[in-house]
């Protein structure tokens, strides 16, 4: 998606560690127009589907997660973290691990809103490790629903993510692959499209 | 605001506590054709206002400033919550108290999102105690940015923040305001418009 790669270009900072900051427009301050667009784009990649609800992970997901449902009239779930490991009642829980703040968390999923044989899109900003994306297919399983597919608006290719949820039969669709950081120069894949 | 006093009718659960629950359509699962409509509505309501930004807190209220913000065409910018202390750099923060959590925390924004001179509308799901919004407030302030007004999705009436903060001189529009409870049985402030 050649809008999002000019804007990674121009705002993206590239960090020690591999770590790419664009919260200019994704993850703190939100470009709406842009988020607009990004919905527009996964309804069109997977306009061939029927789907029933996009479903993402608080926080910076939804944005783009709420689009795409706006696109295609179906409402948006987002599954809340717990720090604790206290369960609640009626939820479907799964643990995550997050390589960037070392620690695992719990998300959980209300049993209310995700039902045995419901057709789900994920819809997440980052795809690195792919542990989230994992935590809510694990969470769509216990629900007896069916993930169609995944969309991602920045896949750091050189993670092993990519390939797991590929392997996996996912059909990922994700709109920027960054294939390495050289020099904190980005580099892209070229599009697979 | 009709569409979404329906709603809040057939869909929400009042329990013990003066808690209504409106996770199937505003903080869990959301619709995403309602949360349009109503940051339009937002929109219309302070169109006379020149905004820059609009500004919420994590989570719940991200859907409904992000709307906003689409129909103004400006940046939204959401506030990080903390549990820690640990303050971070380049960063406005403000303590909140929960009420409901029976617990402080502390939200942060960066320095690099709001800035002297900005005018800034706040929106969020819930209005009660008003402690979310007074922490934004504060913010602006420390950032030498404008509070303009406060779009409010559900203001708990009974409770005393939209008095604490209508009493600041901050504009407030609620798109529905919430008088009591009786016997579970929600009784609506009639329409101020």
């Amino acid at each position: 998606m050649d809008l999002l790669r000019q804007r990674i270009l121009k705002e993206g900072i590239v960090l020690d560690g591999n770590i790419l900051k664009v919260d200019s427009f994704i993850n703190h301050q939100i470009d709406p127009v842009l988020a607009y667009e990004i919905g527009l784009e996964f309804y069109k990649r997977f306009s061939d589907l029927k789907i029933d609800k996009v479903l993402t992970i608080e926080t910076s997901g939804i944005a783009f997660a709420l689009f795409t449902a706006y696109h295609f009239r179906v409402p948006l779930v987002f599954a809340k973290k717990h720090q604790g490991k206290n369960m609640l009642e009626d939820v479907y829980c799964s643990k995550v691990y997050s390589y960037t703040k070392e620690k695992e968390y719990t998300i959980s999923v209300s049993c209310r809103y995700v039902y045995p044989g419901d057709r789900i899109l994920l819809v997440d900003d980052f795809l690195a490790n792919g542990q989230a994306l994992l935590g809510l297919i694990d969470i769509a399983k216990q629900a007896g629903a069916s993930v169609l597919g995944a969309g991602i608006v920045i896949e750091k290719g050189f993670q092993p993510g990519g390939k797991v949820l590929r392997n996996q039969g996912i059909r990922l669709e994700s709109l920027v692959v960054i294939d390495s950081f050289k020099d904190r120069k980005i580099i892209f894949r070229e599009d697979e499209k």
